[in-house]
């Protein structure tokens, strides 16, 4: 059998929507932003669980140690989408080999190390056909830092939409890794060891009025935003921030912007606010909101059309 | 290639320990416990991880339903053991078909209402093979009731050993479910449908000297309690319960005690207390803890051998 993905999404799609039905905690924030955010006494916890699967969110040849950082780093994104410090983690592991699992504990180690986070639970299971594909699933737990904790929904229109460092540097990084080159290190890392920007979320969290990390890519993230703020929103891709590696491996032009656009895993944070603040953080800005609803894209002033696909929808 | 159970023990084993090397947060207790306790705050959050794997916890031909009601059922009772009231659960969902998907969500809202928890957030994935075994996960979060949150470590040497309710009743599901049989309704809800005792684990928490549920099985998870309180444990086998429904399928002797004993998936409550306590729930005693190591057995006064097998090890 192979990976159909227009039945994948179709069927996800269903059972996304079947999970909406069931989560009315307001809590939940309608299975539609980051992480969900629960009041504990005069507290706020925030709580994501994100799962990579073996062939979809790793290559087979990856180092067990960049998958368990990439899991650990991509769960404590979501918290600094929201502008949360991580407390810690729990790990529902599925058994690889000996010598699997020893690399992937050594990238836990790391990463837990770097974001100064506990291992807090878990549970280790395996499959009855040791060669089955795996999933590795993880929780994270941070405590909010401000109120309120920004959702994906509070852009309000004439508001600027902003990213911070750079996009593209991690499909870079695929591509390269794909092809098994070994440098530019920095792209590489950008794919294997990405960095989650908890420090500039907490920053830019109580300055914002909409903020989200960018996983699947800017259009598909921002067109998310915009829907869940009833509002349309305009992307100028001339001003897509592009690295100097990622140009030097493509180009500085309108196709290496788009791909930058469209493709995933950059874990930058991408959010509303007004045109007038002085953020505590280097930003670009990329577009901005308007009344309406949808996606628009213009380079220079001249409207382009969409490309088939805005982003990774399956994540 | 097949279940080599002695491998995935010894695989299993080594990967826990090195996640333990890493726990080091005394909010993790040590990974030894059923859950993570976290202070937020004035108040202490309850959070626990459990996975499910096709095949191993999961029969080919269950409903899906009934694996949706269980994987809440086990995670909420991890947190009944801490007398923890529930509050939400986050699920990662790797998909089936539609068809599966829908008697799932079914399921879990039959779960979610029956507990009264949310759905919190989550994530869904999907295996590029879709033939391939799946994996569910599940975080559950819940609120302290008492503090100090009952661990398994705090059994004191003089302690009576006591558990809820009936024990084998789920094996004996398990075994008219292999069989197709459909009756008695009882012996299949215990193994399809079991209840996490979250009343009486919120009754007896602030009363007891340390608490666990029955999940791999009373003489594995008794002896854990003994390891992690440092003492002896000694489980009358003739004390153990038995419904009247396990004893018309089996027998109301040793042997039949004994596979009761050795068998997951109860779901009750096990817990060392003092024995002059009048405890506000019906328990049975079933052994006392002693100064040592190690569980040993007993039949109405006579040393009986251990099996070799004492529970699921692989949950």
């Amino acid at each position: 059998m192979t990976f159909d993905e227009a039945r994948v999404l179709t069927e996800e799609s269903t059972f996304i929507a079947l999970m909406r039905n069931l989560a009315n905690d307001p809590a939940a924030r309608g299975l539609s932003d980051d992480a969900a955010v629960v009041a504990i006494g005069d507290q706020a916890i925030v709580l994501t669980h994100d799962s990579m699967v073996e062939n979809v969110h790793w290559l087979p040849d990856a180092d067990p140690a960049d998958v368990a950082w990439k899991l650990v780093s991509a769960n404590i994104s979501d918290l600094a989408a929201k502008g949360a410090k991580p407390v810690g983690v729990l790990l529902g592991y599925m058994l690889g080999n000996d010598e699997w699992d020893r690399r992937f504990a050594d990238g836990m180690a790391e990463a837990l190390s770097a974001y100064d986070v506990a291992l807090l639970g878990g549970d280790t299971v395996a499959a009855v056909n040791r060669a089955e594909t795996r999933c590795i699933g993880m929780t994270a737990l941070g405590i909010a830092t401000c109120d309120p904790v920004p959702s994906r929904s509070g852009a309000k229109a004439g508001d600027v939409l902003y990213v911070t460092g750079t996009l593209g540097d991690a499909k870079a990084g695929f591509d390269l890794a794909v092809n098994g080159q070994s440098a530019p290190q920095t792209l590489l890392n950008a794919f294997n060891r990405p960095t989650a920007l908890v420090r500039e979320g907490m920053l830019l969290a109580p300055l914002v009025n909409a903020m989200m990390d960018v996983s699947d890519g800017v259009l598909l993230d921002a067109s998310r935003m915009a829907a869940a703020s009833g509002l349309r929103v305009e992307i100028d891709l001339a001003a897509i921030p592009l690295s100097a590696d990622y140009i030097a491996l493509y180009a500085d032009d309108k196709a290496s912007r788009m791909i930058a656009a469209s493709w995933g895993d950059d874990y930058q944070l991408l959010f509303a606010g007004p045109s007038d603040v002085i953020w505590p953080v280097a930003v670009t800005v990329i577009g901005k909101f308007l009344e309406g609803e949808g996606l628009s894209l213009i380079d220079q002033g001249t409207a382009v059309a969409l490309p088939d696909k805005l982003g990774f929808e399956h994540r």
